[in-house]
């Protein structure tokens, strides 16, 4: 059943920008296309919003249909609208970026996607459409975001410690933290708490387990509080 | 003539929240609205997206159209597309925020608007659909902006004084600031070329002008440099 409108318009989709980490390395989530245009290629995860969806709906459904993975932490950075940047025809997106932790999500493909996998961060494939821009901000936009809030916590497991919440600021801004200064900061903003626990089956000796305060953190945030790493 | 497709499509709109300054305040641009829904109520300047232009010159279109303000500094910051936005139908619309100086520029009511006018940033008055949410998410982009960089320059006509500076920073944060501080900091970013010249027509003792240099504001920016006041 064709739908009829009284001026042209654009189509409208999304795509999500996923980050991952594990214990090497920070990764992106990419799903091989199986249909034309570009199929067989890798490319970010999306589709079209359909009428009865927000943003924000569409995005975790074309995500949990394209690669498995539901109820992430999800935030809307950027719509892309150049002209041509689909061979089809007028395509608006509207981009995401995901933060995941992989030790507790695993993918699958799905509908409209040959495989879903993580790639490291500065090994992926040239990508198709305007792929490889939508990547490049989403990266800078989570670079400027974790300097400001602590959103990164959401790449981590619920207990981690603070040597494995240093390697993931370095991963994310790219250059490495003085210890001492770090952990100066990070403690004195009291997000997080100290468990009375302390890593198991590990090689070297076992660190402090620590998590974060969800609740200390919106209080802060209501007083203005300046997370700067 | 209609247009059709296999599948529904929402429309879809941008609309600018303009932010202006004079010498008493900061102020917002509305236009009074021609048609239903809405007819006669004071709302944001926005449109459809036309299949030949990029949503950035959608954005300078409608605003040109609507209020005869062009070629303004304006930046993407949000698409919103909750469900009952509009109450004609699906409508998803990208949202820009614009900065002006009111000393140079002059509004003119155009196609589709009754009228366009200023009003104090405090006392709007109510708007229709989500506009409301779209002015508060524009004004807290543009507080959080002004932190992290220097673009309330675009509000000040081309010489300042330290004083209208501050002034400007005042209004945008909420908040009164220490005119020492301020003026150390500012002046310690190296951004602004010391004129001169001083006022003239003023019926206070004339002050200093500066100027802002945009060279220099890249050169620092590439070096990651800290602009927080």
């Amino acid at each position: 059943m064709p739908y009829t409108y009284l001026y042209p318009r654009p189509a409208l989709t999304v795509d999500c920008v996923v980050f991952g980490l594990d214990d090497e390395d920070i990764k992106i989530l990419l799903i091989q296309r199986d249909l034309p245009p570009f199929g067989g290629q890798w490319a970010l995860p999306g589709g079209f919003v359909r009428l009865d969806e927000t943003l924000d709906e569409a995005a975790q459904r074309e995500l949990q249909e394209e690669t498995g993975i539901e109820n992430i932490f999800l935030e809307q950075f950027y719509a892309f609208g150049d002209r041509d940047r689909d061979p089809r025809e007028r395509v608006v997106t509207v981009a995401y970026y995901g933060l995941v932790n992989l030790w507790d999500h695993h993918i699958q493909a799905a509908t409209d996607a040959r495989d879903a996998a993580w790639f490291p961060f500065r090994q992926i494939p040239k990508l198709p459409f305007d792929h490889d821009k939508i990547v490049t901000m989403a990266s800078d936009r989570l670079q400027g975001k974790v300097r400001r809030e602590p959103i990164g916590f959401e790449l981590l497991p619920k207990k981690f410690t603070l040597t494995q919440l240093q390697k993931l600021y370095e991963k994310i801004l790219g250059q490495p933290l003085d210890k001492r200064n770090f952990r100066k900061k990070i403690l004195k903003m009291h997000l997080l708490i100290e468990l009375d626990e302390i890593q198991d089956n590990v090689p070297h000796r076992a660190a402090r387990l620590y998590q974060f305060d969800p609740q200390k953190y919106e209080a802060l945030k209501q007083q203005g509080f300046n997370f700067e790493i």
